[in-house]
């Protein structure tokens, strides 16, 4: 369903348990972060109706979440600050290919990879957090990211064939793969 | 209320008289900007919660009326394509000043004058276009376009003294009524 190409790692496991407020704090950013990839797909293709509607959708849940997890920080104590990103959203980026309508297929692409990935941490999130109110929180969240990726699959197919769409997804999965898998010494969501 | 230091002028209702689909065209890709100079001072000050939370729910609200003014674009028939936009806004940003925390207020002061602009222009369609559904839509913005007006001043406030802040808005709305008074020759929300 995810189109992932990996399982994500026990290592990663490893350091949430071991830092998970700094997991947390970056998670805030994420959803920052991936409601301003939302807007800026919808600036970039403005004339593209259902692709406006949907960005817009995202934009406000993505919002939403980020409220949620500052929430969640402030229950905890974890005091809100900036935080200098993983290296995975800009290895991704650098993929993406530079003459349209090639380019929208990968940032559409690349967001939905994103969110697939965040998704299956989610879920490993929600099966082994000893806290349980914060595993339900995670639980919360699972099913949007995974509709999100098949909101960004599909939007893609409407600037490429399906079977070309398809084919692109695979490789740049692959990609993703070997990112994720190199990892980042930084705790993160998608360290 | 407002804040603002000038009323529109006639040529303005002549501008849209001769021009409105125009006019309206430029009114979408106004919320459009409207919601992106939201999340970015969502963005710049992410530490601030009471000014992330306001933005969030200006960013919806303004995607909100960017849909709806699409539609409206829909039912005449107008087709939605990119617009140059007025001067407008580039003049009142070249006013902001350049170091924190005066960045800041200028910031949210200008976005703040440009909701009050929109708001009495609003006003004025609301007033004087024949077209009763159209009327009564800008009417049903108007409230909205005060309430912003109204937070992004009460947020300048937790950058600067509020006298101090009441002082630069005076200097500011005395340049964009300077501005609006300049007008421009493409018939836009703010020409």
């Amino acid at each position: 369903m995810l189109n992932l190409q990996s399982q994500t790692s026990p290592r990663w496991l490893a350091q949430v348990q071991q830092n998970l407020d700094e997991i947390l704090l970056d998670h805030a950013h994420c959803e920052k972060k991936a409601a301003s990839a939302a807007m800026n797909l919808l600036f970039a293709y403005v004339e593209h109706e259902d692709l406006c509607r949907e960005m817009s959708v995202i934009v406000r849940e993505e919002l939403e979440h980020f409220h949620l997890v500052r929430e969640v920080l402030k229950e905890r104590g974890i005091r809100f600050r900036r935080l200098s990103p993983s290296n995975y959203g800009r290895q991704l980026h650098e993929l993406v290919r530079k003459f349209e309508p090639q380019r929208a297929v990968d940032r559409l692409l690349i967001c939905g990879l994103i969110e697939a990935r965040s998704c299956e941490r989610f879920g490993l999130l929600r099966e082994h957090l000893q806290d349980r109110r914060l595993a339900d929180f995670y639980d919360s969240l699972f099913e949007s990211e995974a509709r999100h990726h098949s909101t960004y699959v599909r939007l893609a197919c409407s600037f490429a064939s399906d079977k070309e769409v398809h084919r692109r997804l695979a490789e740049l999965a692959a990609e993703e793969a070997q990112i994720i898998e190199r990892g980042d010494e930084r705790p993160r969501v998608h360290s």
